[in-house]
């Protein structure tokens, strides 16, 4: 499946390097592909610079947001929170139009320091936002509550036995999308909780996460709903 | 021990049955216990009124706010989280000074329909406003993030594989209330998440839990932390 996957950082890279491997065709959607392949520095200390991880993954394609979006049969919304709306109108919603839209993105607000708030949050939600802005994409919130490497790698954790949410207002395309994470990816739990108001939901959560990140002190866990 | 259980709805019913099961001293409070003891109707048709429960609890005494607040040696704040910073200005904070107050409430907002919002959520919670309301009082948050029989029998669930949170200023009283809900009601795995900023990323679990509710339609589930 050609699939295009929006964001350089570490959720963009484990996706698309986990999609590649399984011979998927893929393009990287960044605003100015030259500057991000020349990229040998990265502002933040755990995300590999881009052109450094692109040369051992010259698997993947690399373009502009919307012809990332316009190649991809699929697109993935890897971008933080605060970017996706931006990164999603350059992308055009004539790239989006009926087609799946996995959104993985966290509202996250670390303006006031750590842990971090939600920019959104309560009575609407980023997941929502960008269906309400983009009615034509089949956006199905997905994979925010783990770390990258979880994402893909669900029995790195316990042994794969805990669980993902999935919401969104499209039940094929949220079919479709569990098809993804169980048979691509290999999660064995997925739980559809609803429509895309359950991102509040989702979203929400992540001030857990967050925390139990810092006590926990390893980004490997999830949750396991036990029933 | 002497314990003062504040609330008569589910939460209030099911902690005073247990504690008093397993021989402590319990005084449940509320705003006139005369009427509270004539109930025979309750509002919501999952809560048994109180009058009918206490026939076959007599061995659970009943009296105001501050009756039973001042009786306890620990305090349990099992009422609504709309109700709760006045029930506990009920209480008086004469009665709370120095004491552990385990606070159970959630801030949901049922006010604009189901699922309920939080009335408080992101840069502050319900747990901190208490903390700041009561600085005398050594408020831990616990149990909030299940419903009414899981928290004195979370073997009834997954046979007690899963986990409970706590958080609070106060390490010794976090220490004490991790012992009884190990001791008293059989929880295994107790994450200490840190200070009573924490009551923010367990209060806006909420919306996930009542999202779960929805899909699973059973109260009687949990989730893991898996590591």
């Amino acid at each position: 499946m050609r699939i295009g996957v929006l964001g350089t950082a570490t959720v963009g890279q484990t996706i698309a390097e986990k999609l590649a491997s399984l011979d998927h065709d893929v393009m990287v959607g960044t605003r100015d592909p030259e500057e991000t392949l020349a990229r040998t520095t990265s502002e933040k200390a755990w995300v590999l610079p881009f052109g450094e991880w692109h040369r051992n993954h010259e698997d993947v394609q690399i373009g502009t947001f919307a012809e990332a979006a316009s190649y991809g049969e699929l697109v993935v919304n890897g971008t933080s929170g605060d970017a996706s709306l931006k990164v999603l109108d350059a992308a055009g919603a004539e790239n989006l139009d009926g087609k799946i839209l996995i959104d993985i993105a966290n509202p996250l607000d670390f303006s006031q320091g750590m842990p971090p708030s939600l920019t959104v949050a309560n009575t609407d939600s980023l997941g929502e936002q960008i269906q309400r802005a983009f009615p034509g994409a089949r956006v199905v919130k997905a994979l925010n509550t783990v770390t990258a490497r979880v994402m893909v790698e669900p029995g790195e954790v316990g042994g794969g036995d805990h669980t993902m949410f999935v919401c969104g207002n499209d039940a094929a395309a949220k079919e479709e999308v569990t098809r993804i994470l169980k048979d691509w990816f290999g999660w064995r739990d997925v739980l559809d909780l609803g429509d895309i108001t359950n991102a509040r939901a989702m979203e929400m959560y992540l001030p857990l996460w967050v925390r139990l990140l810092s006590s926990l002190s390893i980004p490997m866990f999830n949750v396991k709903v036990v029933r």
